[in-house]
């Protein structure tokens, strides 16, 4: 194994540092005032969670291209801020009603509803706030690229909607493995491909080199929900930080209890061989991605 | 007066049918599947609503510079999806806690909490996937400035602040005249300024003329808010298609509860001269944006 799990902090390091300097109380222009309450909230919903994996794909295959971290993170963090804005939503009592998440208070618990949704809100517009930044590419043509497709990743055809037909799922009596493999596709999916991809955009990659970098993140990302899945029946709460076992307690389905626990491991083992395979073409420039990949379905929490 | 009231629904009667495109059933690149509820709820969150009010800015301030309404539309649409989210966002019961707008049920009495905040949050992200499209601009800089500026008037310090300042109010025993007014600069204006600035942004305007929108816009955005807050005090529920003297009730300060409604009045037209004299560069041309403040002042709902 490559030193992974260091170049792993590191990047999540660099996130946090510049999550931390996004997220201060300094005006920018156009900006009378940031209302404190709502800081508070925010960096208490993105600061300090989380292994950052997508920005660290974000940032892993950029550098397949030459791309800096020190560049890339920006890019990173947008995403990131969409995931975090998510999380502070699907936390919500009218949605999945949780506590508790990394260990500590959900927005919610510790700012009220009111300041969730709006802490929710505000992620994910700085999001594209960050995007339009110089920092992210020199280039206007690949930021609005990018623009485009974290939109469309995180929108009604992605991540929102995959979360609306999570929702639908759980008040149906019987989930089909297509219906859960589209739900999480979109759901979980979307992200991770689009972190995959945007280093492809920020790199200017060939379009095979951009299709092999959306195989790659699809089969991690369905391998990712898989080994999800898996821990949310065997992992203690100590050990990932938040309540398990809810899926199955709500009847949830997933494909571990279409599958059962040994298939699903076998299922996401042949994703994870997927994802290596497609990554071929890179070569050993790839192999922190192949190493990330591995991690997703063998990490414990 | 020109043929103002024929040019607001004409421009009214464009930005509904791109928004039912927009919001159709068919998938894009990217889509797998646009999930049935979810997208009833969105179109129920922006369908039928509105004066427009903010596209129209958007188009009135590009036609001072030869942009055709027809390509002004989309960048009008995806600031209007932004102020629709607003108010499904808004309406919960978490935050104002409305069951009727525009004389229908809000998005969470019609779908549902979980359905209202994640038809809020795709509506938010469908706005930048439209500004990232061609149809906007050719120009991948000028799409990107919009996508800089919207993000920046529609979040933490813009939007968004100025919603959670206005929850903030609700709480506090009293709220100073610069409080109000920084409260609904935010709040309300933010989005005001940044429909005119998008024309200006759209049609490559002189730092001069660009700066001579955002003051008009100022100056409308506070007037718009002036008679928001006399038209809560003094019109009837069934005009306004909402519940009415609400503010008053929840012992909200406005500017109307701190000057009476008589001054609030002299100030509202204070400020709509101000908004015509900010257009004096742009001669005759400007004259429907002119009349577009005199009715923001002197409308009855």
């Amino acid at each position: 194994m490559t030193n992974f799990k260091a170049i792993l902090a590191s990047h999540a390091n660099q996130v946090e540092n510049a999550l931390i300097e996004l997220l201060n109380d300094h005006t920018l222009e156009y900006e009378t005032t940031r209302p404190e309450k709502l800081m508070l909230a925010m960096r208490h919903s993105s600061l300090d969670g989380g292994k950052r994996l997508r920005p660290f794909l974000v940032m892993e295959s950029a550098r397949l291209f030459g791309i800096e971290p020190a560049q890339s993170v920006w890019a990173g963090c947008a995403l990131e801020l969409i995931h975090c804005y998510s999380l502070a939503h699907d936390d919500l009592p009218a949605m999945d009603d949780d506590d508790l998440r990394r260990g500590r208070p959900t927005t919610h618990i510790a700012y009220g509803e009111d300041t969730a949704i709006l802490a929710g809100d505000a992620l994910l517009t700085l999001a594209f706030d960050v995007l339009a930044r110089d920092a992210v590419h020199i280039n206007p043509a690949i930021r609005i690229e990018l623009v485009r497709l974290y939109a469309r990743n995180a929108g009604l055809g992605g991540m929102v909607g995959g979360q609306m037909l999570d929702l639908e799922a759980e008040k149906k009596p019987h989930i089909n493995e297509q219906e859960i493999l589209t739900l999480q596709a979109m759901k979980t999916g979307a992200l991770i491909r689009c972190a995959c991809e945007t280093g492809a955009v920020l790199g200017g990659a060939s379009k095979d080199q951009r299709e092999a970098l959306l195989h790659f993140g699809a089969a991690v990302g369905q391998a990712f929900q898989l080994a999800d899945d898996i821990l949310d029946e065997t992992a203690t709460a100590e050990a990932m930080g938040k309540q398990t076992g809810k899926d199955a307690d709500r009847g949830k389905g997933t494909l571990v209890s279409l599958y059962g626990l040994e298939a699903a491991q076998t299922r996401a083992n042949e994703l994870l061989e997927e994802a290596i395979a497609a990554l071929q073409p890179f070569g050993d420039d790839a192999s922190v991605l192949i190493d990330a990949a591995r991690f997703t379905v063998e990490r414990e929490s």
